[in-house]
């Protein structure tokens, strides 16, 4: 049997966060070295990727050397988290992307990051988020090209995970805050169902869309994260589930989809094809074309609500970018609340119908490569539609643009298919690896 | 023109809300004084009620003048306010019913509280609730007779406005936390439809029930509270909607109302037809009788997740009933969620079709009157149904039982009529008085 001791560092980070909790499992590598590994990591991209507002590797030092010293915790026993800083944290400053919480230093954990810390995770610190998960960025960098944003709102999360600095990070998605960093970042992003993952501590943005979820390397990553996450890591992944009869779907929003994205997913679609997969292409709904914008009015109504005390006690602490949003949700009454959870209902049930035929959805994950520029985080359109549904949705990414970064595809299962879901999207995994 | 200096306190002490707030808004009545003769009540009932877990006269006296020297703030202007001690208020300890946040002081208003003080109320303190809004009770009374519960979870706020207190306050409903008190302490509780008031800085116990909601004097007086809350204070009750075509229904659980709870049903049942309102019979679909037990499994499984900080850091501090509940609530897993959901939906469906024929559907609001002893908040299965399908519902009170305390009927409209349900809510309460 190898001796971890043995694997350089350079192999260590490059093991995903599965493979490290099989050799951490069978103590065959300590908490302690590979939290050494991750801080050399740190060390070396933190100054240009900005991914986290605070970390404290002396306190996630001596969790290790806990962990290491006593019984097997629990599934993420001894694996660096990183926490995007919209969770409460007992042991963290927590300041949800805003000036107005800049001090802002919670008692208790909320309760995703509880249920991580039981079965064994480090957390190493608080990931940057966009302000209140809204669209006014932070200071991180895409850890691809510095230049080039690394999407939001969970920035911070996608950019550590994706730079290599921690194996597994928590998110959250509101619109498209889980799947766009994780595509630009050129990671594995999962938001899970609507309601499977309690929201408790987790500072309220929009309560009809917001979902926690989170940031690996590979599927069965973000499947071992979410397990944990619903209170539920007994969760196997299926295995011979069979291929998934994969519906393609171009969505409305198409043409705002660079050349490069639409030919990676075409490029994807073929290889699948090829690889025995059942594809087909599938027309939603011409309703759907709706969905994003009684979306874009559910998230700014219920974001006027939900951020009533800011906006009333402490307006000079919002953004400009943020108050106009809040201004546009104020003008939403009974009347549209109404129209919107009809529209949501019938679409519903149209998509119930349209997964009688299909395992997976596959749309883009984004435009395209993250944009240019650390001043915007990108269009969430493509997420928009599966968010308000609550599917649960995942971002696999699947090659580089033309800039030289990366791109990503969504694969969408019906609500409450976590599992089935996830092992569909494996299978998928690990067929593009071929 | 009448001076309000000139009513005597005992005249002020039996206004209702809707009326005190017009004597308010047109300067009759200064926000000192009627502060101040709810501070003489209050110093006559609570020893023996104990309403409030924390309350700051010198606070309020301040805020009171300030208002009196100051422009019109909005609808609830000088009106004295309970908050539920689940909110989060900058101001106040805030401890949600646990000894593990008997030290807890947040920064920041919740939403609902951001929203009624930007209207002009003055939150007098914090009322009692029983342990994170679940079964273990506070030290409440009923006003109407201290031996016995005033109901739960928001016991301080129902207890405080029927001893007449304050004549507004604001409570939550996962079960019947508002119909209940409301009903066992003789005072108007609303429930709004489930989503339209923000639960940011509110406790979480079960995300997809938990809804924030009011107590006052008469279902104007909820209706002015709710409409603030919503963010929408412009609403105004629609007037000459009508008498509405009322269903009445014995439900699943008739046989758990006591004798004089099931005579007072149908004496209000006979009344109302008296009147001239068109009453009939309404049989709910046989799978309704199991929704009471959904609505039980859907709480306990999402408390158990939303309590994970608490079970896992701090459990210690739970009662032996909480953690039994916790413990049933780790049972259930994927599968039983997505069998609550189709469950849920089913019913909905029927539900939409039921009120096709129907404006209020009138049942019990509770199994009787208010159990003697205080270690029991009384029975919440008349109203699990509604709050599980988030449907608005109104205690309103109807007369008293045999040992003289409050009996109410519980009156539930369509998802998102809030205002058409008030209306019609307000057509029944004046037939009633007549």
């Amino acid at each position: 049997m190898t001796s971890s001791t043995a694997l350089p560092p350079a192999t260590l980070i490059g093991l995903n966060a599965s493979q490290l909790a099989h050799l951490l499992q069978t103590r065959q590598l300590t908490a302690e070295r590979l939290l050494t590994v991750c801080l050399e990591r740190v060390a070396e991209c933190e100054p240009q990727v900005k991914a986290w507002r605070h970390i404290d590797p002396a306190f996630a030092m001596e969790q290790a050397r806990m962990l290491d010293s006593g019984p097997l915790r629990g599934p993420l026993h001894g694996l660096p988290l990183g926490v995007k800083d919209l969770f409460d944290t007992r042991d963290f400053p927590t300041g949800y992307g805003s000036p107005i919480y800049a001090d802002h230093r919670p008692n208790h954990d909320a309760a995703a990051v509880a249920l991580c810390r039981n079965a064994g995770a480090i957390v190493l610190g608080k990931t940057v988020t966009t302000e209140f998960a809204t669209f006014s960025p932070g200071p991180t960098s895409n850890p691809h090209n510095v230049l080039h944003t690394p999407g939001g709102s969970s920035s911070g999360s996608a950019a550590a995970v994706g730079a290599q600095m921690i194996p597994l990070a928590l998110g959250t998605q509101t619109a498209a805050s889980i799947i766009r960093p994780a595509a630009y970042c050129g990671v594995v992003g999962f938001k899970p169902s609507f309601g499977l993952i309690s929201r408790a501590g987790v500072k309220s943005l929009s309560e009809s869309l917001d979902t926690v979820g989170g940031f690996g390397r590979c599927v069965a990553d973000v499947a071992l994260l979410t397990s944990v996450m619903a209170g539920a890591p007994e969760w196997r992944l299926p295995t011979g589930a069979g291929k998934p009869r994969i519906g393609v779907c171009r969505t409305a929003h198409w043409d705002q989809a660079s050349p490069a994205m639409q030919h990676t997913l075409m490029t994807t679609v073929q290889r699948l094809s090829a690889a025995g997969v059942p594809v087909s292409d599938v027309e939603l709904p011409d309703s759907f074309g709706g969905l994003a914008g009684v979306h874009d009015e559910v998230m700014c109504s219920e974001a006027f609500k939900a951020l009533a005390d800011e906006r009333l006690n402490h307006p000079e602490g919002l953004s400009e970018r943020l108050l106009e949003m809040l201004e546009r949700g104020a003008g939403f009454g009974l009347k549209q609340t109404l129209a919107h959870r009809a529209a949501l209902a019938s679409a519903r049930h149209q998509m119930g119908r349209l997964f009688a035929g299909f395992d997976l959805l596959l749309t883009p994950s984004a435009c395209g490569e993250a944009e240019r520029g650390l001043e915007r985080t990108g269009d969430p359109v493509f997420s928009r539609a599966w968010s308000l549904l609550g599917l649960p949705s995942l971002n696999l990414p699947v090659g580089f643009g033309p800039q030289g970064l990366p791109l990503g595809v969504q694969l969408t299962g019906p609500i409450f298919s976590d599992t089935a879901t996830l092992g569909f999207c494996q299978e998928i995994e690990a067929l593009l690896q071929q």
